[in-house]
C-alpha cells in the first residue's frame, strides 16, 4: 500500500479530491426516503409498528411527548446498490488509483496487490486491481462459504487458502509479498481506505443539500467508512454518529470510547458480520476526537432483525445485517432517542434531516429464511400483521449520474 | 364507476390525459439495471448462474449460440416502489379523479366507492378515496390474513366481511350499494383502470428514452396493467408482452389467445398470487389484438422463485413473486427466447433492450422465508454458492422528480 506517510492527510479536501479520482469506477448511489419510515421513527415507540396489532399513525401522534420521542426525516443513503454490494468499492478504487500515481502503472502490474478477508474488501480490491489490469492475490481462509470464493474469483485468479487464524493467514500474505512483491491493502486500516469510504458523506451531502443534514449514522466495525464520513463532515454543523451491535461485545467503538482507549480484539458472533472487527488503530485517531464523532450507540440482534424487516416490507430494498444497524439504533435504542429528543427542544426546525448509511447488500434469500424462518413460523399470518401495506412507497431522491 | 360509455377511449392519448391527472398522487418510480443481470440474461443458460458452480462470464461468452442465444438490456422499472407497494396506485387515484371529474367530488363524498379485494387493489382505491376525503368500502374475505386488513384500515374505517365465494362477496358489494349508493371500482375490467395503469408505459418510455425500447413485458393477471401497457404502446414499434406462471392453468392468457377465447375461469394456488385471476372482458379486447400484444408466456413456479433470488440477490430489490414472473420468461422460457434471438438476427443494435415491470413489493419476510427456507436449509452455503457478488451493482437510470 501507499507509505502512509506520503498519503493525503484526513482532512475533507483530501476526500473531495479522493472523489474525483474514483467517480469514473463507482455509482452515485441513490438516496430514499419513506414518510411511513419517517412516522415510526418520530412515534413514542417504533417497535409497535412490528407487534401483531400495529397501531395508527393518529394513536401513536396522540401519545408523543416532546422531550422524549425524537423526530426524524430520514434519507437512506443505498450503498447496498454500489459496485460488488457495498461501499468497500469506494475504498478499494481510490487506495489502487493512490498506488498507480505513486508507482506507476507498469510497477503495480509487476508486483500486484494482496490482501487477506473473506468480505466485502476482498472483492473490492480485486475488482479495482481487474480494472486496471493488476493482479490481485486474495487470503481467504478455506473454511470461506463457496459464495464469497466464486465472488471474488471472478474478478481474480489468485485466491490463495490459508488457515482461519489471524497468524496463519498474515503468513500466508507475507509469503505472498516475498515472491511477487505484492503491496499490501489492507481492509480499513490506512488513509487512502478512510478517505475514499469518506466519499460517501460528500457524496450525501451535495444528495440531500448542503447544510440540511443535521447528523449522519454509519456502522461501525473496522472504522473505515465512519472515520472517513466523521472526516468529511469535521468542518461542517452536522453530527456524526456511529452504530455497533451489543452481542459479545461487538461494541467495542463504544466501550472503547467510555473507557478512553481502543480495543484491540473482539470475539463476537453477531448477525452483523461485517462489524465484528475491532477499530483499527488510524480509524481510532479520528474517532476518538469529540470534534470529528459524536458518539457510537449500540443494538441487540432482536433490534437489528427489525429494522431489516422494515427495510425489507417497507422500503423494498435488501441491505445485509451490518447494514441496518443504523438504522436499528434510530429506532430502538431510548439513549440515542432521548438524547436527540433533548437536543430537539427549541430547535426552530420540525426535527432533523438523519443520513443513513444502507452499506452493504450481500446477503442471501438463504441467509434472510435463517434469519427469520424459524421463529415466525409458528404463528402462521399473525406476526404479519406488522407488515402493512400503509406504505408511502419508497421516494429516491438521487440518483445515479 | 364511471359508466364506461363515457369514459375515454383505449388509446394512447387518453394515458397521457390520465397521467396528467394522477401525476400529483403517484410516484415517477425509477428504472433500474444490472450489467451482470444483462450478462446472464444474454447467456445461452441462465440457471447456470443459480447452480452451485456458476460459470464465469467468459467461459458462457465463448458458448453462445446466436441463433438461439437472445441478448438483453433489462431496464426494470420499479413499480414495488410505487405508493401502496404497487401499480395499482395508478388506476385506483385514475379512478377516483375520474369520478370526482364526472359527478363532482361532493356527489362522490356523499355515496362512497366500494370494491372486493383482498389485495393491492383494496389499498389503492382506499388511498386514493382518503386522499380526497372519499369514504370507501373494501369488502373482504374474513378469512384475509391479518396483515392486509391491517394495511386496508390504515385509509377507511369501513372494513367488510363476506364469505370466501365471488357470490359471497358480490352480495355484500351489492348491499353497501342499495345502502350506501357505493360506487364499485373494479380491479381491472375498467377502461379508467386500464388507462391508469397504462401510465406505467408511458412513464417508462419517457424515462428509457423515445425510441430506444425493442420490448416492453408486464406480468398478466386479470389484465389492467398488460392492456394499458399495450395500449400506449399501441402505435409504436415496441413490442408488447405478457407473462403468467404455469402452475394449475394459471397461464390463461397465453392458452386463451391459442384457443381464439378468453378463458373465463381459472383456479391456481400459483405462488405469483397476484397473477391468479382469470384475464378480464375489457382487458382480453385489448389483448387479443395481434398489433397491440405480440404475445404471452408462461413459467413454472421453480422459475418464478429463481428470478425471485436473482433479484433478491444481485439487484438488491425487493418484488413479490407476480413482480418476479417476466424476468422469469426473459432468463427461463426456451420458447421466447429462441424467438428473440431468431427477431435479433441480422439487427443492426445488438440486442434488445427490454423494459421489465416490475410489478410489486408487498411480500414479508416471514413468505420469503417459506419460498426460499425448506429446500435450501439442507446444504448448508453450497447452494449459496450461486450468490456471487460479481455484481456490477445497481444503477438507478431515472428517479422521482
Amino acid at each position: 500500500m501507499a507509505d502512509p506517510s506520503t498519503c493525503p492527510p484526513l482532512i475533507p479536501s483530501s476526500i473531495a479530491t479522493a472523489y474525483q479520482k474514483i467517480t469514473p469506477y463507482i455509482h452515485k448511489t441513490p438516496v430514499i426516503t419513506s414518510s411511513s419510515l419517517d412516522a415510526i421513527a418520530s412515534s413514542p415507540n417504533p417497535a409497535a409498528f412490528l407487534s401483531e396489532n400495529p397501531p395508527t399513525f393518529e394513536e401513536t401522534a396522540a401519545s408523543v411527548n416532546r422531550e422524549t420521542t425524537p423526530r426524524f426525516r430520514l434519507h437512506f443513503k443505498c450503498e447496498n446498490f454500489q459496485r460488488i454490494g457495498a461501499f468497500k468499492a469506494r475504498g478499494g478504487f481510490h487506495a489502487v488509483t493512490r498506488l498507480i500515481d505513486e508507482m506507476g502503472v507498469e510497477e503495480v502490474r509487476r508486483r500486484g496487490v494482496v490482501t487477506h478477508s473473506s468480505g466485502n474488501h476482498a472483492q473490492a480490491l480485486a475488482l479495482a486491481a481487474s480494472t486496471f489490469n493488476i493482479p490481485s492475490y486474495i487470503v481467504m481462509p478455506k473454511i470461506s462459504t463457496p459464495s464469497k470464493i466464486a465472488g471474488t474469483k471472478l474478478y481474480t485468479s489468485n485466491v490463495i487458502f490459508s488457515g482461519s487464524t489471524s497468524q496463519e493467514r498474515e503468513a500466508v500474505v507475507a509469503d505472498v509479498i516475498e515472491e511477487h512483491g505484492a503491496i499490501l491493502v489492507p481492509p480499513y486500516d490506512h488513509p487512502d481506505i478512510i478517505l475514499g469510504q469518506g466519499t460517501v458523506g460528500l457524496e450525501l451531502e451535495e444528495q440531500i443539500g448542503n447544510s440540511k443534514l443535521d447528523a449522519v449514522m454509519t456502522p461501525l466495525g473496522g472504522g473505515g467508512l465512519l472515520s472517513g464520513v466523521a472526516t468529511w463532515f469535521s468542518d461542517k454543523e452536522t453530527l456524526v454518529f456511529g452504530a455497533e451491535p451489543s452481542f459479545q461485545g461487538g461494541d467495542d467503538g463504544r466501550r472503547g470510547l467510555l473507557e478512553g482507549k481502543r480495543i484491540e480484539h473482539v470475539s463476537t458472533l453477531t448477525i452483523a458480520d461485517g462489524l465484528r472487527t475491532p477499530v483499527g488503530f488510524r480509524n481510532w485517531e479520528v474517532l476518538s476526537d469529540r470534534r470529528k464523532l459524536e458518539g457510537v450507540f449500540a443494538v441487540s440482534e432482536e433490534q437489528i432483525k427489525m429494522a431489516m424487516r422494515l427495510v425489507l416490507e417497507r422500503l423494498k430494498v435488501v441491505v445485509e445485517p451490518s447494514g441496518c444497524v443504523p438504522l436499528a439504533v434510530v429506532l430502538f435504542n431510548q439513549e440515542f432517542r432521548e438524547m436527540v429528543a433533548q437536543k430537539q427542544i427549541g430547535m426552530e426546525k420540525d426535527g432533523w434531516d438523519i443520513g443513513i448509511v444502507f452499506s452493504g447488500g450481500n446477503t442471501t434469500v438463504k441467509a434472510i429464511s435463517k434469519l427469520f424462518g424459524e421463529d415466525e413460523a409458528e404463528d402462521d399470518g399473525k406476526r404479519e400483521a406488522a407488515k402493512v401495506a400503509m406504505d408511502g412507497g419508497t421516494k429516491v431522491e438521487d440518483v445515479a449520474g
